[in-house]
């Protein structure tokens, strides 16, 4: 199979994961609309932080699929069992923009969403290291450099991701201001360094 | 990254959005459902104002991307974020649909559709002008006539928008003309001027 | 703009709004699950005559492409109004499924369908008039033959669509029976005849 | 037509339907978060089997694809009502999500999901066999072996899935874990064989 219609399917499964985000932003009733759309705040913050780190998601996996010259079935399958996971995305989601301000559910909620991003960041190593290791599906002109510091740029993710859902078990407003500080630190630390030639 | 994975990214951002508006469409319940079809009539023009308005946003998008020789993570960025206001639209569609009749929710449902389509033009002259300035991102042969030509003919959006906001604190209804007001008048210029060849 | 990505973005659309036809399909409660699976019998005939029919749209819309070089602003707009439609179809989808089993809605829903498919048929005949007159956006090598076929084949739906639609003021049943009848037409007929080239 | 336009059609649906299977997974209530989400586990394996499953599909649609040169209207024809299947598949995931661990629904939940399996492996046969018949719309340099090893592989799926079926009329329960099983068995084979040249 070429990459390119593996790229298709993928970007149609990004696109269509963060769209549909939308559908959890929603007003119970129209009674005092205006106070109602203040208060459902966290939805429009669980919705802006999800949609970005989809859209983080999809650049890192062109940057995959650039270092990648064919795939085989099993890749097939790591991509597909991967991208099983990013379409999970908007469920915790949905439940961090209800449950984060309710005191008995806002801890469940952000475990749950923690779980799913550190899944995500696990499938996403998998994918990487079954296509680099050995160099068993990369480009004959895979520049070393580069294969060594994709694979460096993206260890970090599940542990990150992991130690956040642990902190949801002790605090989840703590864990969910963790996960937006990770969306925002890529959308500034792109504006810093947009003009550098890097990996992505 | 070359342009054509974001463009086929962006794409499919644009396509779903504007067809999940379909979504925001429909009736409570089966009583009298002839006349209920009738009642539901600003959930049709808004459907219809919001799918044009993408429609739009796609073609102007198509435009930029065409004087764009390659794009920088902070462009990725940029482009993510103006795709997380894009695929926002649908819910103050919703809100627009359902409450313009209620006297006491109006207010609230056209302010909110007005400020997502003032950060829509906002966040878009923000990708233009950061592919254009300095000529950035553009191809060699970009004519420099068109380039300023586009960027004239973004500049007015975010003002306009943000004035049919501002409307909407006082007169709703008004607002919500303007709204497809905006959107009918590149219906109408476009069948007058189509042969003519410009920026879009 | 290249008529490529005009093609994808249409393309998004018709998939999206035919699959999203499925979210149509429900049932209200879990008793009795197997005799209201059989029940809502008319939503699995609503669904899969929706889908068909938005498949031969797309069919179309790809013959219609196939004979053009390039396209303009107007075509553009023409295109949006048209897709614009064809994304509305899940709603009268909907209305059928619901509620053509009930006397008191069933001629509503109907009449709803019919409006729906015949708007989209009269905006895809503007969709190809507009392009073929004079020859305005036709390749070099269109053949006049096939291009007077394609005028001729595409000419008959908005009068049978608003023939069906007129039943349905009378007769309900049998007018979904024609938008049925209709959809299935074109499975038999292409069974038959699919090896004779023919313009679509 | 183009074998590709075809594709990216078909892609669409293919990525639309998995990411719509998200939307079944549901909480009722906010009351004991943290066990309403242990106990729709069902949910979440009918979601990651269902994704699997047409996950499996892409790919074998993507191997009959890369062994045809052309596409005639009978095809077509034959792929959208494939296609009408696959997107059907979110249906019956959903009650099987919902219903499996209620018994009286259980038995007609599972079957519906595996007469929609069914269907979808006796259309692809269909699909498959109607290119390959007589060499109708193979390739010129289709390997012979290829091909029969193709239609070899398809055979097996219509008896498996109409079998499952069978049991669950009997057991819900046990079809559920054979449909489960055989999307783990593809995942696993894979891991397997990954490096083979092999049909898909």
């Amino acid at each position: 199979m070429p990459t390119s219609r593996l790229e298709a399917f993928s970007d149609g499964v990004f696109a269509i994961a963060a769209t549909l985000l939308i559908l959890n932003v929603s007003v119970s009733s129209s009674s005092h609309l205006s106070s109602q759309l203040l208060q459902i705040w966290p939805s429009y913050v669980a919705y802006a932080v999800s949609f970005v780190t989809i859209g983080v998601i999809w650049a890192n996996h062109h940057t995959v699929m650039s270092q990648i010259s064919h795939v085989n079935r099993t890749f097939l399958v790591i991509n597909t069992l991967f991208l099983t996971v990013v379409a999970f995305i908007p469920f915790p989601t949905h439940l961090l923009s209800e449950y984060i301000l309710e005191p008995e559910s806002a801890r469940a909620a952000a475990v749950a969403y923690g779980i799913t991003l550190t899944l995500t960041a696990v499938m996403f190593n998998i994918l990487w290291r079954y296509a680099a290791s050995g160099r068993r599906l990369l480009r004959a002109d895979a520049n070393r450099r580069t294969v060594d510091g994709i694979s460096r740029s993206y260890l970090p993710g599940p542990f990150l991701y992991a130690a956040a859902t642990a902190v949801a078990l002790v605090n989840p407003y703590v864990s969910a201001g963790i996960y937006a500080a990770i969306a925002l630190f890529y959308v500034v630390e792109s504006s810093f360094f947009g003009d550098r030639q890097g990996p992505s």
